[in-house]
């Protein structure tokens, strides 16, 4: 991440000569807690990960928060604490995580993901800014307030997982018996970007998910394609069949009903994203593909954050080695997932998606569609309070007036903080 | 396989009593040959794949054949032996293989398939047909005929080899510098079988081979669905749409040309095949499948033998494991082999098929296509005095005349025999 400028006029000039003179020892807390390398999805990292934990317990005594705790999980830990020292002021549920996506390819970094260092005023090193730098933003600047006024405008409870990238399911099961604890008036999730990386940006729509694997079974066994090629339904082939039916070549999905509960973007939101400044061509080129390619209609920023898609994110069967085995394979395979927009969810889209699928699916073969696992989209109101103090607050700190953007992937708990916590979402990203 | 009952009144009645006084020692040869494990395909057999060509070198030196040799090659060894003591008469190259298929998965087999037994007048164990019996069968009968005669009626070479499940490539790298040693008249391929078990047969028609592999590439690296889905193309998605372009749902390949060079069955053709006794819903329920499809306009006997298909052997792309990860794979990949039949050839099917990818493959992938292996189809003249002899010998043996089948599956050596050694190929198989 990079560390603002903090010249705004609009940071009490206190709090900014704080956070001057501290700038040093910031940046190097960061550093520190990007060495640990926290990878949620490698067992052999468990040991970092507890590592992690702690010492953003550490830090949250040292700025002086109460009940501090690192909560044991099945997985791994949860660290919690609060500063509630202001009566009759809203409290804010800050959520962050603590953990990173493994760095294969390691050979694509080209320095040590965990050996980070400042080039040219950023931090370079995984995790850097997902989400570790958004952290340790947070409690910099409650220590900046405290250390300046002794006392915060709001009450503030952290909460600061370590499975974001691994699906959250250790946060999803404590939090419905930890609603006492959480009880706030927002949730301020800081896990997203500024747009384009360089405008002030809050998220109003994250696309949810419903994961499904789809199963292809022909003859018991695999067959000789030349005694049974010609006579039997090949399971790969069918299964590419049901594939390619199920979304067009104009990018649509063809499933019926599958977008009745799509909230429509309406012509003040198009022509919001319109305004973006945004090169597709750069980003072709930035990912490396001949051409930028979705659902006909729609703008590459629409396809991305407002419009749901259909993806194989992986497909198997039959001879996969070198040189040739001439099978028709007995069965074959994919994980296919679809990104879901406002109000679609996805036990519903499930149920489209397996009956479409019984339809389509040709004779001679046997398809079935298991669910794997979903998250809702969600959707916040741009003239929400929250979302307007928050807008304030990068308008102040940045000069500008942040954008309102949709983002295409999905923070799990942000669905939960609004279903079983009751809190509208502020997703407000660094 | 099961042992012809030796009691057809064409056969020489001295002959005959002495194939029926040797029965007992006859069985107890294919059963030893059975009960070593030649399987070609598993390096941990190469040890058995020399112990049954030594096993054939002493039977053949047994018999009395010249010449005698175990020729090393890089794989498995050839063996090969001659019997020419009848000036003026023709000679016959015989060939068999004594190599076998792994018997994976290995709990399919009732008993273990190199322990064979005799039930019923049948051998049981893998290999007692296809093809060790065939080649037994032929030293017996050699053995007899020499016992009681003397002479053979006609000169004889033996060509047995190792690979023919995994290729035969060593022994089509020997062929052409053996030409002077293989000189024949004609050549007799006994690695086919009776029709539906029981009905004495001669293959007329083996189907070729062109076996490529179709490989899409995207982004360099596997993107975050959340962040691309519906942005960029999916490689797995462009392999499904590509496969499911090449072949329609009638079962006719969708690739231009592609059908330009195949023989069309003659109505006396279709006549005859429509005649032969065979029961699809048998089939159906042998394989286990709940539908026996492909290509409209066709029966199963038709579209097994004599047309050409196209099949998935094997596709494989992203993500594989268990749960979820939500990624567009950055590349995918199916194997891809059309069965072919006179006179396709499989450069000239490649070609096309190459063509017609390049023609369907979406915008925002790379799809290339890559020549794996391929056999010509053959397809003998009825009419030949080869084949004419040979449905003699069989009407005169078991007091019916055979039907004329053609075969889905390839046996490699076939075209060989035809082009480098110029020899019209019977296929006499039991």
């Amino acid at each position: 991440m990079t560390e603002p400028a903090a010249t705004s006029s609009a940071i009490e000039p206190a709090v900014e000569a704080y956070l001057a003179a501290n700038r040093e020892q910031r940046v190097e807390r960061l550093l520190d807690l990007v060495r640990i390398p926290s990878v949620s999805a490698l067992p052999e990292h468990a040991g970092d990960m507890r590592a992690a934990a702690d010492w953003i317990a550490a830090d949250l005594r040292r700025i002086g928060a109460d009940e501090v705790e690192v909560v044991e999980t099945e997985l791994h830990p949860i660290v919690t604490g609060r500063i509630h020292r202001t009566p009759g002021a809203p409290t804010v549920l800050v959520y962050c995580h603590y953990d990173v996506q493994p760095v294969d390819p390691v050979e694509l970094w080209e320095t040590a993901p965990f050996d980070p260092f400042v080039r040219d005023g950023r931090i370079v090193g995984r995790g850097a800014s997902d989400d570790k730098g958004q952290l340790v933003m947070h409690l910099a600047a409650v220590e900046a307030i405290l250390a300046v006024r002794g006392q915060l405008p709001v009450n503030l409870t952290f909460l600061f997982e370590g499975e974001e990238e691994f699906g959250s399911e250790s946060l999803e099961r404590w939090i419905p018996g930890a609603r006492d604890r959480l009880a706030a008036d927002v949730a301020l999730i800081s896990d997203t970007g500024f747009f384009e990386g360089n405008i002030p940006a809050i998220t109003v729509g994250l696309r949810g998910i419903m994961y499904a694997q789809i199963d292809v079974v022909g003859p018991p066994v695999d067959l000789h394609s030349g005694g049974y090629g010609g006579v039997v339904e090949n399971p790969a082939n069918a299964l590419a069949g049901i594939i390619t039916a199920l979304k067009g070549p104009d990018g649509r999905v063809r499933i019926p009903g599958f977008y009745d509960d799509v909230v429509a973007l309406t012509e003040p939101e198009r022509e919001a994203i319109a305004a973006l400044p945004f090169d597709a061509d750069r980003l072709r080129d930035e990912i490396g593909v001949p051409a930028l390619v979705g659902e006909t209609g729609y703008t590459v920023l629409e396809r991305k954050g407002a419009r749901p898609t259909l993806d194989v994110n992986g497909i198997w069967g039959g001879f996969q080695g070198e040189g040739a085995k001439t099978i028709i394979p007995a069965h074959a395979h994919a994980k296919v997932s679809c990104r879901l927009v406002a109000r679609q969810r996805p036990e519903r889209i499930f149920e489209l998606l397996r009956d479409q699928v019984a339809r389509i699916a040709p004779p001679g073969v046997t398809a079935t569609v298991r669910y794997i696992h979903g998250g809702l989209p969600s959707l916040t109101p741009i003239d929400h309070p929250a979302t307007r103090a928050a807008a304030r607050a990068l308008a102040a700190t940045f000069g500008r007036e942040p954008v309102f953007i949709r983002e295409g992937g999905s923070i799990p708990v942000t669905s939960q903080f609004d279903s079983v916590l009751g809190l509208p979402v502020v997703l407000l990203g660094f």
